[in-house]
Parts: structure tokens; sequence; C-alpha cells
């Protein structure tokens, strides 16, 4: 279905994991029917953007009855490309790979971690949920041998270009990158960045605006 | 100067700790000017795009002369608001938390962690970087003592909500957020998410749209 529809944009893309998150809430408080206004006041966007929103997949809903929480939910589940199983290799078992290997929630949606890899001798040989950290060094013949889906990195900014276009190279098509540096990968690969110092940079600015603005305020009170 | 400006665009902002990221990188490997071209081709942003963003904020370049590197990464950092020191406390001190309290490169940005926090008896009383889990029971006396700038929340969904409301009503006004939920704040908070899942399933979105995308070529192939 999906490749016959016109080309989806990157915000309407953005949205759906959250659409996700809200119904999959909904579900679990056993909430079955929702009108688009209802889930509009929950999420704060329009109605009118949720109705053009989820029209892009020919649209779930009944005028006068609302969504099918249950059906919504899953639909945008394999519009997402949940239903799907995805082999996943972490690289970079530090703090914060190591918090990845052990978010379960990850493998109850179909992303199963098969490879742990790091340099440091300390971490090769010991396990992570049944997994253990491989030397680097079997990077290369585990990616070739096992038909790896993403590789999650969460190394050095030094390291991570190099290995990076390593894995690309070995055939890997999808790159989770939490290193901070942009990859530079071919057309046919995806990569999705999770910049936490860009984040908390974000944050800064904008409590800094909001400082500004108060001082503003204050001002014109007086 | 800031608050005399117009409002800057939220695209404009979210762009900017990129190119801070790269200006530092040009720092390291002491290139101390550079075209608006060169930096286009190195960032994948069209060199119109770059005069415009940078612009917003006076702009900093020479016509003919490229811009200084050093003043227009100190430039931009002060915009960031990283000239300032920021009190971190981060709530929730599992795989997550630990990794971003052990990461060193945010206090050299000037977010300095203060508190850590768990309801977890077996971390409570261990330390971090010099700081001391604490029982969440004492959260409220320590942000209403300390002036707390940002608390990161890197709690389960559950516990997030209710614990985003407390800091709000203790004065916290920076909150960044990676529970999978969206806190409702009021207008003067700033939250800054970082949605793990959600990116997740961007990427496995994307990998699907593109074996799509690869089937109906070769199918056309053929």
């Amino acid at each position: 279905m999906m490749g016959e529809e016109k080309k989806i944009s990157v915000a309407v893309i953005k949205r759906l994991p959250r659409y996700f998150r809200y119904l999959g809430e909904l579900l679990e408080n056993d909430v079955t029917r929702i009108s688009s206004r209802e889930l509009s006041e929950r999420m704060g966007v329009t109605a009118s953007q949720i109705r053009q929103d989820l029209n892009n997949f020919g649209g779930f809903g009944q005028q006068g009855y609302g969504y099918n929480v249950e059906y919504l939910y899953t639909e945008i589940g394999k519009i997402l490309g949940l239903g799907n199983t995805y082999k996943v290799i972490i690289i970079g078992v530090g703090n914060l790979g190591q918090a990845l290997a052990n978010y379960a929630n990850f493998e109850k949606r179909g992303f199963l971690i098969t490879g742990l890899f790091d340099v440091n001798p300390r971490l090769v040989g010991m396990s992570i949920r049944g997994i253990e950290i491989q030397d680097i060094d079997y990077l290369e013949q585990f990616v070739k041998e096992n038909e790896i889906d993403i590789a999650v990195l969460t190394l050095p900014k030094v390291k991570a270009s190099k290995i990076g276009q390593d894995l690309v190279k070995w055939g890997i098509k999808g790159l989770w990158n939490f290193s901070p540096i942009d990859l530079k990968v071919p057309k046919d690969v995806i990569v999705e960045n999770v910049h936490l110092s860009d984040s908390l940079m974000t944050l800064s600015y904008k409590l800094n605006e909001q400082k500004v603005l108060q001082k503003q305020d204050n001002k014109k009170e007086k």
C-alpha cells in the first residue's frame, strides 16, 4: 500500500510516533474510541491537523463515530514498520550504550539487540541481557554474517565517522547515531540522529530567551 | 541585545547548536576563517541559508573575507546561553541518568550536575563524579534550597508526569525530559524533549519506506 501513496512529508512522519504513543496510552486505559477533537485536546494539536495527518494514510476515522483506537494504533504501528523485527547492534557500550542495551521496550517493539561491541578490554566479555560484549575487531565479520538492520553508534566523535563509513561499506542501511557528528552516507542509507548536546543547548537558549522576555515585561510594569 | 531583536524562528534556533558544533570542529583544526560557501559544503546547507540564519543575529561575516570562526563560535555560544552556568539535577539515575551524569562535556559547557535523585534504595547513597544519589523524598527541599535551573527527567513514564508538575510548582523553569510523555507545563517553563522511542520509530519508518522504493525501482528495471 505505502508505495502507491504520495510521498509523505517529513513533518507528518515526525508526528506519527507521537500519535502512536498517545494511542498506546489510550489503549492502556481501555479507551476504544476517540474523536479527532478529543485526541486534539490531549495532544495539543488542532483537530484539523489530526484529520489531515491521518488522511495521508487513507484516514481511519468514521464521520460522527471518531477513530477506533486499537485499529488506528495497529495501522500506525504498521506504517512505522513495527510489524517487522530488526536486528540491532550497539557500537560503544559505555553508559549510554548500556542504557540502550538494557531498554526492554525496544525489544517489545521488534528491535532485537543481537550484538554489542566496544574497544574497552574491561567491557569485552561482559554480558548485557544475555548478549556478550565483543571486541570491535570482530565487528566486520559479525555484520557480514548476520544481516544487521540497524547499528547504534554511541561512540566518541573521533571514532564514529570512520566506523559509520565502514558499516555502510559492509551493507548496513540504518544508523541510529548518538555521536555528536553528522555522518556522510549514500542516499540509500538512513541516519537518525540523537544529538544530546544540541538538545541541551536548545534548552539553554530558550531559558535565556525566557529570562530576557521576563525582564522586558518587568520593565513595562514599572 | 537579544531582547531588542525580532523573535527568531524555531527552525533557526534548532540549527544554531549545529553551527556551534561545526565551528567548534573548525577551531579544533585551527581554521580561523571560513566563507559561507565552504561552511555550506561542510554542513550540507545552502550558502544563502547560512547567510540568512546568521543575519538573524546581525550577521558576523565580512564581504569577501568570510567569517571569523572564533568570533562566530563565541557569539553563537553566547546566543545559546553558554556563557552562563546552570545548576542541573537528574531525577532517575538508572542507566540513562548515569550516562548523562557521567558526561563530562556537559560540565565544560556550564551545565553543572548538583543533585541526583532516585527511588531505588540500591542506588541511594552511591556517588557519581562526587555527587551522592539521594532519595527522592529529599527532592522538594533540595530544589527549594538550591535554585536549580534545569531538571533532567529520566524516569519511568508513570512517575514523570507527577514529578514534572511538582518541580514546576517548586520553581524549576527548565525540564530536559527523556520520559516518553509530553509534560503539560505553564508557558514560562521550557521543556526540551528527547523521545528515544520516537526517534527509533522514525528510523524504522524510513527504513521501510526505503525498502518499498527500492522494490519499485527493481520492478521498473525489469
